[in-house]
Order: structure tokens, then sequence, then C-alpha cells
């Protein structure tokens, strides 16, 4: 306990329950905040008598250490200044010699400020305090897809519904009730329970509030009406997201919806096989704007509305739903191992909305794909 | 657009599912991080043009501002320099005469030290960015009893499981299939949507895994075992939560496992009565502490591993499962308004743990219920 370590260790006050780099750090679940620390190539817990045992047999910590003995301590050291957490924290930097610390642009500005004023100096890492969670190997890319096949399970619990649904006066019941976004999310939920998964905010969105891609959809769905579902549900044991997105329509489509549906996916299955390493994402995203382009799909404001393919074609997934990369107007060249959602859309208020998405995995030739579900579409 | 506000404006960039001061401050959610602030008596979100409509249909802001433009300002006005978000918070500063911001404890470092860089200062607001969160009026009281509504369901779904079980060999089967922690968490979790809630890491856990108050449980449920559940949803449309506790046995239960339910069951009951306003929340902690010494049930280390009642009687409850007020050893007077859990438990290793928790708000006078279940905890 008397080694000294070299400047620059990394911090991280948060619990790992909302903190995807804290759960990537220690691989346990801790609900609230605590204070973990690189030590040289160790790293270090600080953690109180309820998670003292778990956290020691559970975690990828190498070293757990008991917050109720070091805030012991730092009350000594610090005397009636003693303050939470910030007091543990400089007393840990004493004992273990460390004058500096990287931490990611999200630690808390409240700690931050009190470390300084301590005169312990902190570093922002840019980009993400773990970059290489940007880049999965097997054993994650097999967590991913266990979030997606949650996913799938969702979309076969709404395509049930769909199918058993009829029709009445343009809208749909099921059951003798009126099948509503939120039972069709229910379902969705349930689903992915069976799956070990927890389907928050899942979007079941038909006609014009598709239209919103973060509309989640409320209220009766419609017949003849084009309806987006986006399950991103997350697997409670491991915290790995999945991200799929079909869009169906029950009744008859028109010619335009049909055109729209195809267009989009077809739109999908070229870019999926876009996505290899060394290749710029804005180029991915620049060729489906222009695919959109010469079927006639423009992306516009419609008097003040946004209106076509309105959002980035895909970002990357894992601890978290939205996490880098993106691959939009500004995207980099995509590298090895980067996991990354595919979803191209149009959304045209009158005629609804379309939006297919699958997820792949980069690698230098033909990506691997992680999600599966057909893409039936039609219900009558 | 040219007022010029007084300094001291509060400013928050967060997202609105996770970090609940900006639910609070909003009242909708937006899955990714947002710039809000106050200009003198009006709330301000600068949102993108995916959000845009949503949140100005949906929110309790009085003013919406597109990130877009706000970019495009900030790109003119820092030339090269640009730098996501704290740019775009240094021109809305400038444009609307702010100096300096009031920030929470959490808010972001990064941008933090970016704003401070630019001149711009910022105040961390201890305790808390708006302390009246912590008192809750009637409508916020109703959302917090249809969370604990959501937990009641759970706790149905729980017992019906328990009471169909059948005991082989000293573990509980039910359908032809052991009974597990897990399956018992997916019924709770069912019947939690059913109720519009997510009920994620709800806690079942039986023998010496309830002896860790923060192990989920997992694997087969034994006969003749206490079985802690611990239910804590989040309502889905509102963000309020329920917390409730209930403990069980099938099979037939010792006279210690008998005695230590019969204690914690009346200490609970007689600490929901003490949560008055002006009453030390540490005196009310103390009263339990003393009352289960005195039936002989000590708090001390056995063998390294904390025994008795080894945590806080009980926290406040609202947008998040753990706010503040603590009820503690360390606890405040508490204030009208308040909801707190009310929640002691005893836990010896070989023996089992027995927690009951409900919620109550605090009155001047007898405090108000807010959950409600029964106490029937024996399953033949």
């Amino acid at each position: 306990m008397t080694d000294k370590s070299a400047p620059g260790e990394t911090l991280l006050f948060a619990d790992s329950e909302k903190n995807a780099d804290m759960l990537y750090f220690g691989g346990v679940f801790v609900p609230d905040p605590f204070i973990a620390l690189t030590l040289g190539p160790r790293k270090v817990a600080v953690v109180n008598q309820l998670e003292f045992a778990r956290v020691r047999k559970e975690s990828a910590f190498d070293e757990v250490l008991s917050l109720e003995e070091w805030t012991a301590r730092a009350r000594q050291e610090t005397g009636g200044e003693f303050r939470f957490p910030a007091s543990v924290v400089v007393a840990l930097a004493k004992a273990f010699g460390v004058a500096s610390f990287r931490v990611a642009d999200d630690f808390p500005a409240g700690l931050a400020f009190a470390l300084q004023e301590a005169e312990i100096s902190l570093e922002i890492v840019e980009g993400g305090l773990f970059p290489e969670r940007e880049f999965k190997g097997d054993a994650e890319a097999a967590l991913i897809r266990q979030g997606n096949a949650a996913s799938a399970a969702g979309f076969r619990a709404a395509e049930r519904l769909l199918r058993e649904a009829e029709i009445r006066k343009g809208v749909l019941d099921h059951g003798g009730m009126r099948l509503t976004s939120e039972r069709v999310q229910e379902a969705i939920a349930v689903a992915c329970l069976e799956k070990g998964a927890v389907a928050a905010n899942t979007i079941v969105a038909g006609g014009d509030q598709a239209c919103d891609p973060h509309c989640r959809g409320t209220g009766p769905l419609r017949a003849d009406s084009l309806i987006i579902i986006d399950i991103f549900p997350r697997v409670a044991k491991t915290g790995y997201h999945g991200d799929m997105t079909r869009t169906y329509l029950k009744g008859r489509p028109s010619e335009a919806q049909r055109a729209l549906y195809a267009t989009v996916l077809e739109a999908e299955q070229m870019a999926l096989g876009e996505h290899r390493s060394g290749k710029s994402g804005a180029k991915i995203h620049r060729e489906v704007v222009r695919f959109f382009g010469d079927r006639g799909y423009e992306t516009r404001r419609d008097g003040g509305v946004p209106t076509g393919f309105i959002h980035g074609l895909g970002h990357g997934l894992g601890l978290e739903v939205h996490e880098p990369p993106r691959v939009n107007p500004s995207g980099a060249r995509l590298r090895k191992g980067q996991v990354i959602t595919v979803e191209p859309g149009l959304y045209y208020p009158g005629l609804g909305g379309v939006r297919v998405e699958d997820v792949v995995r980069v690698r230098s030739g033909e990506p691997e794909l992680l999600s599966k579900h057909p893409y039936r579409w039609r219900f009558r």
C-alpha cells in the first residue's frame, strides 16, 4: 500500500447502472456512485460495507478497498473540512502518490473543482475514457447478438398482434379492444423480458407520429398506415443493448407506401455491405442520401418541418444505445471491430415513415451481421 | 432576444432519461444530452431538429431554441475553435448577457472546464440544483403512489408463484421446473409492465443471499428459507418510482425466523408513524436500532461480516430511487412534503434476512402512507 504509482492514473466516480464507463471498467453493477481508479496496472474500487463482499467476488477489480476505512482515514487527515467524496480521493491520492488523474468528459464537476482546490490536477480525456470500448471482440459481439435476439423476440410479439388484429372502421382491434401503440409496446417488453432484457422507450409509431423519429407513439393504430417499430433492449445481466427497427403495415398499402418501403429496404441492404474498415462513414451516409435522391426522395424542410432522410445513418452500439462512432455527414473512417447500427429512414408527413435497422460489426471484408429478423412487413 | 438577464442563471447539459434534474426541469424525455438554462423566469431548451417539435409541444420549457441555428452562430463566432457543446453555451451566454451559471454537482467536468476557459464562471450548487425536488405536492405524491401500485402488482405475481409452488427435496418447483429468483423477477417485471412501469434490478434473494442487501438473488429458491423481495419500478410515462419490500417464506418457519419477521415488521410499523415534520431522522434511526437491541438483535461485525441492522432506515423517493433526504445515523430533521422509504431490516447469515419497506409523505401529524400491500408472508 506504499508503492508510488506514476501520475496520470484514471479516476471515476459514478454508479455502474447508468455510467457505461464504470460498468466497462469494473464489470459489476453498483447502484450508487462509488470511487474507482487505476494504480498502475491494477483496477481499484472503494465501496461501502454493503457492496464490499459482492464487488470483491463478482467484479473485475483487482483490489477492493473499504469506504468506511478510507473515510475514517480522510476524516483524520482533513479534520473539520471533510467532504465526501473529494476528501477520500485526496487521501487515496496521497497514500498512493498520485498527483494527477485522467477523468472522463462527464466526470462530476463538483468533485473536479474540489480536487483542483486540493491541488490534484485533472486531465479531461477527449473522446472517451476507454477508447477501446469502441472495438468489440467476439465475446462482446455475442452479447450484442443476445440483445438483438431480444429485439427479434419483440418483433415476433408485435407481428403476432398485427396478424391477429382485425380492421374496424379503419383502426386495428385485437381481442375486442383497440390495438394501441401502448399495447404493442407492452407485448414487446414482455417478450424481451423472457429473453432477460429490459426494453424501455420502445417506439411503436404509426402514421405521422412516425415522422418524428423520437416519438414513441401513442393511441390507436390505424389500418393502411405505416408503423415503425424500433426496439433497443438492454440485457439485464450484461448491460449490452440490441437495437433493431422494422416497419409494418396492416391492410392495403398504397403504391406510394410500397415504393417508400422498398426504397428504404434497398438502401439498408446496400449500406450494410458498405461498412468495411477504412471506408469513410461520411461517404456511406452520402451514398444513401444520393441513392434516395436518385429515386426522387429529397431531404428538405417542408413548411418548416424536416422531411426525407432526416437523421444520421447509424451509431455505435454496446453498453450504451448511442456510443461512438457516428455514421453521418461528419463520420470518420470505419475501423475493424466497431459495432454500428445501419438505419436509413424516410419520413414524409401525410405518407408516413419507414425505417429499417440492423447491426453490423466492421471487418476488412464483408461486415458481420449481428442482428437477424425477416423483413416481412404487410399483414392483411 | 436581446434582454440582459441577471447573472447566476441555471445551466444543465444532460439527457432526461438518466438525469432526474433535467426531467424535473423540462418535464420531457429526451434521450441524448442537450442544453437547458434559465433566463430570468423563463426555462429555455436548445434541441436539434429531431426533438424540436416534440419538445415544443410536450415540455415545460417556455422557449425552445434550434440547436442547428445556435451551432451555426457559434461556429461563426469561434471560427476554427468550435467545440460542442461549450461554444454553443458561450454563444448563448453572450447573446443573453449571462456571466455566470449555477450548475449541479454532477454537471460534466469537460464542459465546466471549457466554460471556465471562456471566462464564464460556474457556481456548483451544493445539495441539489432544485432543492424543491425534495418536497412533493399532491400531484407528485399521486405519481409515487402509482409507482407503488406497480410494486404491489409485482408482489401479487410473486405470491401467486409462491402459493402455487411445490416443495421437492427442499427446493421450490413450479410448473415442473425449479422456481428460481430469476423466474420470480421475470413474473414481477411482467406484472409491473402491465401497470406501465419498468422494474429493473428487482431483488428476489433467499437465504444467505438476502444478507447482502444489494444482491439481486440468483438460482433456485429453497423451502423453509426467508426470501426478501424488493421492487422499485419506474413508471415509464412519468419517471417516478415506487419502492417497496416484503419478505416471504414457503414451508415451515423456525421459531427464530418467526421472531425475526415479527420484530422487523413491528419496527417498521412503529417507525412509519414517527416520520413527522420536525423530528430528526437520526433519532428515528436510533430508535429502531434501540428497539432491535432491546429484542436482542445486535448490529455488529461477525467474523468481518456486518450483521444486524446494517443499512440506513430510509431515503427520499421520487424521480430517483435514492434521493435526499437520508434517514440514517446522520439524518437531519424531517420536513413537510418529503417522501421517504421506511425499510428496517435484520440480516444474520445462517438465519437469513428480513426487510419490510413502505413509503410515507411527511406531514405535521400522522404521516401519509403512499404504499399499500398486505404483510402476509407464509406460504405452506
